[in-house]
Protein backbone atom coordinates (compact mmCIF):
# COMPACT_ATOMS: atom_id res chain seq x y z
CA UNK A 1 0.00 0.00 0.00
CA UNK A 2 1.52 3.17 -1.86
CA UNK A 3 0.79 7.00 0.56
CA UNK A 4 1.83 10.15 -0.91
CA UNK A 5 3.10 12.81 1.21
CA UNK A 6 3.35 16.40 -0.18
CA UNK A 7 4.82 19.68 1.55
CA UNK A 8 1.85 22.91 1.23
CA UNK A 9 3.73 25.88 0.70
CA UNK A 10 4.84 26.27 -2.63
CA UNK A 11 4.11 23.18 -4.08
CA UNK A 12 -0.27 23.36 -3.91
CA UNK A 13 -0.67 26.78 -1.96
CA UNK A 14 1.77 30.17 -2.09
CA UNK A 15 3.58 31.11 0.06
CA UNK A 16 1.58 32.42 2.95
CA UNK A 17 3.97 34.61 3.73
CA UNK A 18 5.42 36.56 1.58
CA UNK A 19 1.88 36.84 0.27
CA UNK A 20 1.21 38.63 3.66
CA UNK A 21 4.64 40.67 3.05
CA UNK A 22 3.67 41.86 -0.44
CA UNK A 23 -0.26 42.70 0.37
CA UNK A 24 1.12 44.57 4.10
CA UNK A 25 4.30 45.94 2.53
CA UNK A 26 6.62 44.40 5.62
CA UNK A 27 9.39 43.31 3.52
CA UNK A 28 10.69 41.83 6.75
CA UNK A 29 7.53 38.81 6.60
CA UNK A 30 9.17 37.91 3.03
CA UNK A 31 11.84 35.66 4.84
CA UNK A 32 10.85 31.94 4.15
CA UNK A 33 12.33 28.67 4.90
CA UNK A 34 14.28 29.11 2.35
CA UNK A 35 15.96 32.14 3.87
CA UNK A 36 16.29 30.68 7.98
CA UNK A 37 16.39 27.14 7.83
CA UNK A 38 15.27 27.17 11.79
CA UNK A 39 11.68 26.79 11.57
CA UNK A 40 11.41 28.04 15.44
CA UNK A 41 13.45 31.19 14.94
CA UNK A 42 11.47 32.12 11.97
CA UNK A 43 8.25 32.04 13.33
CA UNK A 44 9.43 33.86 16.42
CA UNK A 45 10.65 36.46 14.49
CA UNK A 46 7.33 36.61 12.66
CA UNK A 47 4.80 37.00 14.90
CA UNK A 48 7.11 39.66 16.89
CA UNK A 49 6.33 41.57 13.37
CA UNK A 50 3.41 41.13 13.24
CA UNK A 51 2.63 42.42 16.84
CA UNK A 52 5.09 45.39 16.57
CA UNK A 53 2.94 46.16 13.61
CA UNK A 54 -0.41 45.85 15.24
CA UNK A 55 -1.82 43.00 12.96
CA UNK A 56 -3.99 40.45 13.95
CA UNK A 57 -4.76 36.92 12.89
CA UNK A 58 -7.98 38.09 11.55
CA UNK A 59 -5.49 40.41 9.16
CA UNK A 60 -3.39 37.75 8.04
CA UNK A 61 -6.12 34.99 7.73
CA UNK A 62 -8.35 37.98 5.15
CA UNK A 63 -4.80 37.80 3.26
CA UNK A 64 -4.63 33.99 3.42
CA UNK A 65 -8.70 33.59 1.89
CA UNK A 66 -7.91 35.68 -1.00
CA UNK A 67 -4.60 33.66 -2.41
CA UNK A 68 -6.26 30.73 -3.20
CA UNK A 69 -4.19 27.29 -4.68
CA UNK A 70 -1.68 27.61 -7.26
CA UNK A 71 -2.75 27.11 -10.68
CA UNK A 72 -3.54 23.57 -11.68
CA UNK A 73 -3.25 22.38 -7.94
CA UNK A 74 -6.64 21.28 -7.34
CA UNK A 75 -6.75 19.04 -10.56
CA UNK A 76 -3.47 17.90 -9.72
CA UNK A 77 -4.52 16.79 -6.09
CA UNK A 78 -8.30 15.23 -7.14
CA UNK A 79 -6.16 13.05 -9.79
CA UNK A 80 -3.83 12.21 -7.30
CA UNK A 81 -6.53 11.27 -4.79
CA UNK A 82 -8.31 8.84 -7.02
CA UNK A 83 -5.09 6.91 -7.80
CA UNK A 84 -3.87 6.99 -4.14
CA UNK A 85 -4.02 8.12 -0.81
CA UNK A 86 -2.32 11.31 0.34
CA UNK A 87 -1.65 13.64 2.79
CA UNK A 88 -0.22 17.39 3.38
CA UNK A 89 2.68 17.64 5.61
CA UNK A 90 3.27 20.95 6.48
CA UNK A 91 5.01 23.41 9.14
CA UNK A 92 2.04 25.98 8.98
CA UNK A 93 -0.63 26.22 11.40
CA UNK A 94 -4.35 25.03 11.30
CA UNK A 95 -5.33 28.43 11.62
CA UNK A 96 -3.84 29.85 8.69
CA UNK A 97 -4.28 26.74 6.47
CA UNK A 98 -8.18 26.34 6.72
CA UNK A 99 -9.54 28.55 3.94
CA UNK A 100 -7.10 27.26 1.61
CA UNK A 101 -7.95 23.02 2.25
CA UNK A 102 -11.14 23.97 1.90
CA UNK A 103 -10.59 25.31 -1.81
CA UNK A 104 -8.38 22.29 -2.12
CA UNK A 105 -11.32 20.07 -1.27
CA UNK A 106 -10.24 19.40 2.28
CA UNK A 107 -7.23 17.02 2.18
CA UNK A 108 -5.88 15.63 5.37
CA UNK A 109 -3.78 17.79 6.55
CA UNK A 110 -1.03 17.11 9.44
CA UNK A 111 0.45 20.94 10.52
CA UNK A 112 0.74 22.97 13.62
CA UNK A 113 -1.16 25.20 15.60
CA UNK A 114 -1.00 29.15 17.01
CA UNK A 115 -1.75 30.10 20.75
CA UNK A 116 -4.46 33.06 20.03
CA UNK A 117 -5.53 35.57 22.58
CA UNK A 118 -8.67 38.30 21.29
CA UNK A 119 -7.21 37.71 17.74
CA UNK A 120 -3.89 38.05 18.71
CA UNK A 121 -0.96 35.73 17.87
CA UNK A 122 0.65 35.24 20.75
CA UNK A 123 2.82 31.91 20.01
CA UNK A 124 2.93 29.15 17.41
CA UNK A 125 3.03 25.73 19.25
CA UNK A 126 5.33 23.09 17.25
CA UNK A 127 3.16 19.68 17.53
CA UNK A 128 6.56 17.76 17.15
CA UNK A 129 10.01 18.74 16.33
CA UNK A 130 10.77 17.17 12.68
CA UNK A 131 6.83 16.40 12.04
CA UNK A 132 7.57 16.24 7.86
CA UNK A 133 9.89 13.56 8.98
CA UNK A 134 8.36 11.81 11.72
CA UNK A 135 5.03 11.21 9.90
CA UNK A 136 7.19 9.32 7.08
CA UNK A 137 8.25 7.61 9.74
CA UNK A 138 4.84 6.91 11.48
CA UNK A 139 3.97 5.60 8.01
CA UNK A 140 6.59 3.24 8.06
CA UNK A 141 5.38 1.75 11.12
CA UNK A 142 2.20 1.00 9.31
CA UNK A 143 3.78 -0.74 6.46
CA UNK A 144 3.23 2.16 4.18
CA UNK A 145 5.66 3.04 0.75
CA UNK A 146 5.99 6.66 1.00
CA UNK A 147 6.67 9.06 -1.78
CA UNK A 148 7.09 12.39 -0.56
CA UNK A 149 7.52 15.90 -2.56
CA UNK A 150 8.03 19.58 -1.49
CA UNK A 151 9.97 22.38 -3.05
CA UNK A 152 12.28 24.18 0.92
CA UNK A 153 15.03 23.05 3.61
CA UNK A 154 12.05 21.57 5.81
CA UNK A 155 11.27 19.03 3.33
CA UNK A 156 14.37 17.79 2.79
CA UNK A 157 14.16 15.34 5.98
CA UNK A 158 10.92 13.84 4.66
CA UNK A 159 12.16 13.10 1.06
CA UNK A 160 15.10 11.50 2.23
CA UNK A 161 13.07 8.97 4.51
CA UNK A 162 10.68 8.35 2.08
CA UNK A 163 10.67 5.37 -0.20
CA UNK A 164 10.61 7.87 -3.08
CA UNK A 165 10.14 11.31 -3.59
CA UNK A 166 11.87 14.46 -5.81
CA UNK A 167 11.44 18.51 -5.38
CA UNK A 168 8.83 20.45 -6.70
CA UNK A 169 10.43 24.19 -7.79
CA UNK A 170 13.04 24.14 -5.36
CA UNK A 171 15.91 26.91 -5.05
CA UNK A 172 19.03 26.70 -6.62
CA UNK A 173 20.38 26.69 -3.36
CA UNK A 174 18.84 23.06 -2.42
CA UNK A 175 19.53 21.69 -5.97
CA UNK A 176 23.00 22.58 -5.40
CA UNK A 177 23.24 20.98 -2.11
CA UNK A 178 21.24 17.54 -3.07
CA UNK A 179 22.05 16.78 -7.11
CA UNK A 180 20.78 13.24 -6.41
CA UNK A 181 16.91 14.39 -5.86
CA UNK A 182 14.97 14.99 -8.73
CA UNK A 183 13.68 18.27 -9.57
CA UNK A 184 10.02 18.30 -11.18
CA UNK A 185 8.84 22.00 -11.97
CA UNK A 186 5.48 21.16 -13.57
CA UNK A 187 2.40 19.34 -12.28
CA UNK A 188 2.49 16.88 -15.26
CA UNK A 189 6.38 15.93 -14.31
CA UNK A 190 5.30 15.93 -10.51
CA UNK A 191 2.13 13.38 -11.45
CA UNK A 192 4.86 11.40 -13.84
CA UNK A 193 7.43 10.48 -10.73
CA UNK A 194 4.64 9.52 -8.43
CA UNK A 195 3.14 7.21 -11.20
CA UNK A 196 6.64 6.05 -11.35
CA UNK A 197 6.97 4.88 -7.58
CA UNK A 198 3.16 3.31 -7.74
CA UNK A 199 3.47 1.31 -10.53
CA UNK A 200 3.95 -2.29 -9.04
CA UNK B 1 -4.10 19.08 17.52
CA UNK B 2 -6.77 16.57 17.22
CA UNK B 3 -7.35 14.19 14.58
CA UNK B 4 -11.03 11.83 14.01
CA UNK B 5 -10.73 8.56 12.93
CA UNK B 6 -13.46 6.87 11.84
CA UNK B 7 -14.71 3.31 10.39
CA UNK B 8 -16.09 3.11 7.14
CA UNK B 9 -18.57 0.31 6.86
CA UNK B 10 -21.54 0.73 8.69
CA UNK B 11 -20.60 4.41 9.91
CA UNK B 12 -20.24 6.07 6.48
CA UNK B 13 -21.28 3.58 3.70
CA UNK B 14 -23.68 0.32 3.98
CA UNK B 15 -21.99 -3.35 5.10
CA UNK B 16 -20.49 -4.09 1.46
CA UNK B 17 -20.74 -7.61 1.98
CA UNK B 18 -24.32 -7.78 3.17
CA UNK B 19 -24.93 -5.73 -0.01
CA UNK B 20 -23.08 -8.35 -2.24
CA UNK B 21 -25.21 -11.36 -0.27
CA UNK B 22 -28.28 -9.67 -1.09
CA UNK B 23 -27.68 -8.68 -4.75
CA UNK B 24 -26.14 -12.17 -5.45
CA UNK B 25 -28.52 -14.46 -3.01
CA UNK B 26 -25.95 -15.92 -1.53
CA UNK B 27 -26.62 -16.03 2.27
CA UNK B 28 -23.06 -16.78 3.51
CA UNK B 29 -21.81 -13.55 2.36
CA UNK B 30 -23.81 -11.99 5.03
CA UNK B 31 -21.19 -12.93 8.12
CA UNK B 32 -19.36 -9.89 8.72
CA UNK B 33 -17.00 -9.54 11.59
CA UNK B 34 -20.16 -8.63 14.13
CA UNK B 35 -20.54 -12.60 13.51
CA UNK B 36 -16.80 -13.74 13.38
CA UNK B 37 -14.07 -11.55 15.24
CA UNK B 38 -11.02 -13.08 13.31
CA UNK B 39 -11.25 -11.15 10.16
CA UNK B 40 -8.57 -13.33 8.35
CA UNK B 41 -10.52 -16.33 8.41
CA UNK B 42 -14.06 -14.12 7.75
CA UNK B 43 -12.01 -12.80 4.53
CA UNK B 44 -10.39 -16.31 3.45
CA UNK B 45 -14.19 -17.64 3.31
CA UNK B 46 -15.66 -14.98 1.57
CA UNK B 47 -13.02 -15.12 -1.53
CA UNK B 48 -13.96 -19.11 -1.43
CA UNK B 49 -17.12 -18.37 -1.33
CA UNK B 50 -17.10 -15.85 -4.27
CA UNK B 51 -14.39 -18.64 -6.13
CA UNK B 52 -17.07 -21.39 -5.82
CA UNK B 53 -19.67 -18.68 -7.44
CA UNK B 54 -18.06 -17.64 -10.19
CA UNK B 55 -17.80 -13.71 -9.07
CA UNK B 56 -15.08 -11.58 -10.10
CA UNK B 57 -14.05 -8.51 -8.71
CA UNK B 58 -15.81 -6.50 -11.26
CA UNK B 59 -18.79 -7.83 -9.79
CA UNK B 60 -18.30 -6.71 -6.71
CA UNK B 61 -17.06 -3.62 -8.03
CA UNK B 62 -20.39 -3.16 -9.55
CA UNK B 63 -22.15 -3.56 -6.84
CA UNK B 64 -20.05 -1.26 -4.50
CA UNK B 65 -20.96 1.50 -7.33
CA UNK B 66 -24.33 1.37 -6.95
CA UNK B 67 -24.64 1.55 -3.07
CA UNK B 68 -23.87 4.74 -2.24
CA UNK B 69 -22.76 6.11 0.97
CA UNK B 70 -25.13 6.67 4.37
CA UNK B 71 -27.89 8.78 3.84
CA UNK B 72 -26.09 11.90 5.58
CA UNK B 73 -23.07 10.48 5.69
CA UNK B 74 -21.46 13.10 3.21
CA UNK B 75 -22.78 16.31 4.99
CA UNK B 76 -21.70 14.47 8.37
CA UNK B 77 -18.32 13.97 6.77
CA UNK B 78 -17.97 17.26 5.02
CA UNK B 79 -18.78 19.61 8.35
CA UNK B 80 -16.16 17.20 10.20
CA UNK B 81 -13.87 17.63 8.02
CA UNK B 82 -14.56 21.44 8.07
CA UNK B 83 -13.87 21.11 12.04
CA UNK B 84 -10.68 19.57 12.57
CA UNK B 85 -8.57 16.02 10.38
CA UNK B 86 -9.84 12.91 9.63
CA UNK B 87 -8.90 9.68 8.86
CA UNK B 88 -10.82 6.51 7.81
CA UNK B 89 -9.61 3.47 9.29
CA UNK B 90 -11.03 0.49 7.61
CA UNK B 91 -9.63 -3.21 7.35
CA UNK B 92 -11.99 -3.12 3.55
CA UNK B 93 -10.10 -3.28 0.66
CA UNK B 94 -8.97 0.00 -2.08
CA UNK B 95 -10.17 -2.40 -4.53
CA UNK B 96 -13.75 -2.25 -3.25
CA UNK B 97 -13.40 1.30 -1.90
CA UNK B 98 -12.86 3.76 -4.36
CA UNK B 99 -16.27 4.18 -6.13
CA UNK B 100 -17.38 4.91 -1.82
CA UNK B 101 -14.78 7.27 -1.27
CA UNK B 102 -15.52 9.38 -4.20
CA UNK B 103 -18.81 9.77 -3.09
CA UNK B 104 -17.80 10.80 0.15
CA UNK B 105 -14.88 13.56 -1.15
CA UNK B 106 -11.90 11.40 -1.15
CA UNK B 107 -11.16 11.42 2.51
CA UNK B 108 -8.06 9.93 3.66
CA UNK B 109 -8.31 6.23 3.84
CA UNK B 110 -5.95 3.92 5.73
CA UNK B 111 -6.79 0.17 4.25
CA UNK B 112 -5.60 -3.23 2.77
CA UNK B 113 -5.14 -4.76 -0.80
CA UNK B 114 -6.32 -7.18 -2.72
CA UNK B 115 -4.38 -10.02 -4.93
CA UNK B 116 -6.37 -9.70 -7.96
CA UNK B 117 -6.16 -12.23 -10.97
CA UNK B 118 -7.49 -11.76 -14.61
CA UNK B 119 -10.24 -10.09 -12.34
CA UNK B 120 -10.18 -12.87 -10.16
CA UNK B 121 -9.82 -12.32 -6.18
CA UNK B 122 -6.97 -14.63 -5.59
CA UNK B 123 -6.27 -13.13 -1.96
CA UNK B 124 -6.10 -10.35 0.59
CA UNK B 125 -3.52 -8.87 1.72
CA UNK B 126 -3.65 -7.30 5.16
CA UNK B 127 -0.81 -4.11 5.62
CA UNK B 128 -0.32 -4.97 9.26
CA UNK B 129 -1.89 -6.91 12.12
CA UNK B 130 -4.57 -4.75 14.22
CA UNK B 131 -4.06 -1.75 11.47
CA UNK B 132 -6.91 0.30 13.12
CA UNK B 133 -5.36 0.32 16.69
CA UNK B 134 -1.65 0.54 15.26
CA UNK B 135 -2.64 3.99 13.24
CA UNK B 136 -4.24 5.47 16.65
CA UNK B 137 -0.91 4.58 18.12
CA UNK B 138 1.11 6.17 15.09
CA UNK B 139 -0.51 9.21 15.32
CA UNK B 140 0.16 9.25 19.24
CA UNK B 141 3.55 9.06 18.36
CA UNK B 142 3.24 11.82 16.17
CA UNK B 143 1.27 13.37 19.58
CA UNK B 144 -1.80 13.73 18.02
CA UNK B 145 -5.03 13.50 20.47
CA UNK B 146 -6.95 10.95 18.97
CA UNK B 147 -11.08 10.71 18.70
CA UNK B 148 -12.11 7.29 17.17
CA UNK B 149 -15.66 5.58 16.54
CA UNK B 150 -16.89 2.39 14.86
CA UNK B 151 -19.82 0.13 14.78
CA UNK B 152 -18.12 -3.61 15.49
CA UNK B 153 -15.43 -5.95 16.76
CA UNK B 154 -12.95 -4.86 15.05
CA UNK B 155 -13.36 -1.14 15.93
CA UNK B 156 -13.23 -2.01 19.67
CA UNK B 157 -9.05 -2.01 20.25
CA UNK B 158 -9.43 1.59 17.88
CA UNK B 159 -11.73 3.22 20.27
CA UNK B 160 -9.87 1.62 23.52
CA UNK B 161 -6.49 2.93 22.24
CA UNK B 162 -7.59 6.74 21.22
CA UNK B 163 -8.07 9.52 23.41
CA UNK B 164 -11.85 9.77 23.23
CA UNK B 165 -14.55 7.83 21.40
CA UNK B 166 -17.59 5.93 20.95
CA UNK B 167 -19.86 3.16 19.30
CA UNK B 168 -22.14 3.77 16.22
CA UNK B 169 -24.87 1.69 15.43
CA UNK B 170 -23.03 -0.98 17.47
CA UNK B 171 -24.92 -4.00 17.64
CA UNK B 172 -26.43 -5.09 21.23
CA UNK B 173 -23.81 -7.72 22.03
CA UNK B 174 -20.99 -5.31 21.41
CA UNK B 175 -22.71 -2.92 23.79
CA UNK B 176 -23.29 -5.56 26.45
CA UNK B 177 -19.56 -6.21 26.32
CA UNK B 178 -18.52 -2.98 26.56
CA UNK B 179 -21.11 -1.00 28.47
CA UNK B 180 -18.85 1.82 29.24
CA UNK B 181 -18.51 3.05 25.69
CA UNK B 182 -21.11 5.86 24.76
CA UNK B 183 -23.39 4.74 22.20
CA UNK B 184 -24.60 7.24 19.63
CA UNK B 185 -26.69 6.13 16.60
CA UNK B 186 -27.38 9.31 14.59
CA UNK B 187 -24.87 11.93 12.64
CA UNK B 188 -25.93 13.98 14.67
CA UNK B 189 -25.40 12.84 18.33
CA UNK B 190 -21.70 11.75 16.93
CA UNK B 191 -20.89 14.79 16.26
CA UNK B 192 -21.91 16.23 19.65
CA UNK B 193 -19.18 13.37 21.20
CA UNK B 194 -16.91 14.68 18.87
CA UNK B 195 -17.57 18.52 19.41
CA UNK B 196 -17.35 17.97 23.40
CA UNK B 197 -13.94 15.80 22.36
CA UNK B 198 -12.65 18.73 20.87
CA UNK B 199 -13.35 21.87 23.26
CA UNK B 200 -10.06 22.89 24.58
Amino acid sequence: MDIVCLDLEGVLVPEIWINVAERTGIEALRRTTRDEPDYDTLMRSRIEILDAHGLRLSDIQAVIAQMGPLEGAREFLDELRSLTQVLILSDTFSEFAKPLMEQLGWPTLFCNSLEVVSDRIVSHRMRIHNGKKAAIEALHTLNYRTFAAGDSYNDLAMIEAADGGCLFRAPASILADHPHLALTEEYGALMAQIKEFLLP
